[in-house]
């Protein structure tokens, strides 16, 4: 791992659809956000409505008739991948606090296992938003010669000082429920508490002031709370809502984990500290860059920045700084803007 | 109190600087934001700085030669002013959560009762900023005839969803903490953890992201913890100092008080629903509006509404949208930007 420390053994989820051609040259890697699984669409195997249901399968933006689409589950993460909450093989104990440090970069490279593992020399296109966008730009810093096209949703070179205090504060909301006790929680068992809180942090952070205005306004609950400071408007509710079905699903450890990565990545790193040197290493053909205005995780200026420094010689780089209001969640939800901008470009190269 | 409650005694806690002239005619009044004491600036009496100490006194904006400047500490708080942290005379034990729903129209109210107890007739104005702003508009609503000048400095007609969520989540940061137990902790005590927390997020929230970026960028901290999430860069170093210096000086029963009154305050409720027909209550003949483009708490488009609801034929309206990028908290901070505009307009009145 990019700290020094090794891994014993790791397990990589993922999932597949369409199907690989006989000159393997047709695969696309996709990586994932933060939490979700590698269940990006549904399929024979799983029929459930996947993360990305709108934008992988036949006929849509990544077209499965023509392209071999995988999705991993990231390092670090809780569902079928090694990660904190994972069995340490050689203690017989979950990992939990004693996992390493976990880089962007490890992530990347324990997909291009699975890359290696299904035969495949260059992959025809590596995309993710978010952190799977980090992902992603670090697999192509990493692995020169192994992509022909680089995808950047919502993404960055490295966070701001404003995207780590709001994640160093989810962390520190649960680290701080009792509940948490130092990691050692009992498996499947944590800080409710202190997820919930950071859940809802999450959803604030995800979403847009304009949004939240023109959808909720000053809506007040039908039967508020008789409690003072209970739930009374409806923005509240949503919340609590969107707080009680992620809480019980993502491993705490795992969050902590994830979260942290987000703040030390830094593509620069792979430059000497220079993002100029850094994307030198970089050797796509194709870029395709889309940002968010109402974005405040991720503001647009960081794609801008990301579309600027992946410019070249010979490159063709589209950046598409598109109007949707749902704030950095736009991509799982305005799919009619993202769409024709990713399907456009898929259909390009 | 506006909620139909009533309190058998209230203490009002208020600071003065200047001299009452002998008409009474130069008395301006001003509100405090959600956790400022009535010591806005130093006095013979009390040489400490106070909160807006670049703003009150000879010669400044708020000139103390010409003007008779009173400070009140809000009826809720705890520096004085009768809140939850002070003791019930009928159950001689602090109120607690006993304390009525807090309304702004109860701020402005308590310190009307300080104007009538200092013989004041008419103020030549009223002023505030943040939840202080809102005050001083409840003011000018319940009180018609009896403010000359309405200032209005980062504030607005009610709360949006955005800013409510965000303090919602820091009120069930507060109440999340065992500590808290439901509001029962000793006087003195309290959740100091889930204060430290509710504190980062208010920072998060009253600043800006492009201060941050040019103040902290991406540096780290001389001497990282060795904890894995411990603090690691200088942003949450300095949220960790702000958090610190914060708790144990204020009453978390207070703060959930005094914050969800901000959320549940709404200057059309003075106009059975209707904005327009509340402002038509008011009847200053001077009004300014300052607002601050990178304040994502109280967005400028809330001091434009603001400002175009206080247009009215024979009054005079200023609005200054300032290019500050300190976020919420730029009127205590970019004071070269602010002592202008505040300046200019009271040396106009």
């Amino acid at each position: 791992m990019r700290c020094g420390s090794e891994l014993p053994q790791i397990d990589i989820a993922y999932e597949t659809w369409g199907t690989l051609d006989h000159e393997r040259s047709n695969a696309v890697l996709l990586f994932t956000g933060l939490s979700p699984s590698a269940h990006a669409a549904s399929s024979a195997a799983d029929p459930s409505p996947g993360w990305w249901e709108d934008m992988v399968g036949p006929g849509k933006p990544f077209d499965t008739d023509r392209w071999f689409v995988i999705c991993v589950n990231s390092l670090g993460s809780c569902f079928g991948s090694t990660g904190p909450a994972s069995i340490d093989p050689r203690a017989q104990t979950p990992y939990r606090l004693r996992f390493p440090v976990l880089a962007i970069e490890d992530i990347a490279a324990a997909a291009h296992e699975v890359i290696l593992a299904l035969g495949i020399e260059r992959l025809a296109a590596v995309s993710g938003s978010s952190m799977g966008g980090m992902d992603a730009l670090a697999y192509a810093l990493l692995f020169p010669g192994r992509v022909r096209a680089l995808v950047q949703v919502s993404c960055a070179v490295h966070s701001l000082p404003f995207a780590i205090a709001l994640r160093s504060l989810q962390r520190e909301m649960i680290r701080s429920d009792p509940e948490w006790q130092r990691g050692e929680y009992a498996p499947g068992q944590g800080p409710i508490r202190g997820m919930r809180l950071a859940r809802k942090l999450g959803m604030i952070t995800y979403r847009s002031a304009a949004e939240w205005r023109d959808r909720f306004g000053r809506e007040r609950v039908n039967q508020p709370s008789g409690d003072a400071f209970g739930i009374n408007f409806e923005i509240e509710s949503y919340l609590e809502a969107h707080a009680l079905k992620f809480v019980g699903g993502y491993d705490a450890n795992c969050y902590l984990y994830m979260s942290r990565a987000m703040d030390l990545f830094d593509a620069a790193a792979h430059g000497g500290g220079i993002l100029e040197k850094a994307f030198a290493r970089i050797d796509v053909n194709d870029a395709l860059v889309i940002g968010v205005e109402t974005d405040f995780l991720f503001p647009v200026d960081q794609q801008r920045e990301l579309s600027r420094l992946l410019d070249a010689p010979g490159r063709r780089v589209e950046f598409h700084p598109l109007a949707s209001i749902q704030g950095h969640d736009s991509f799982l939800v305005d799919m009619d803007r993202f769409r024709p901008v990713l399907g456009e470009f898929f259909a390009s190269l």
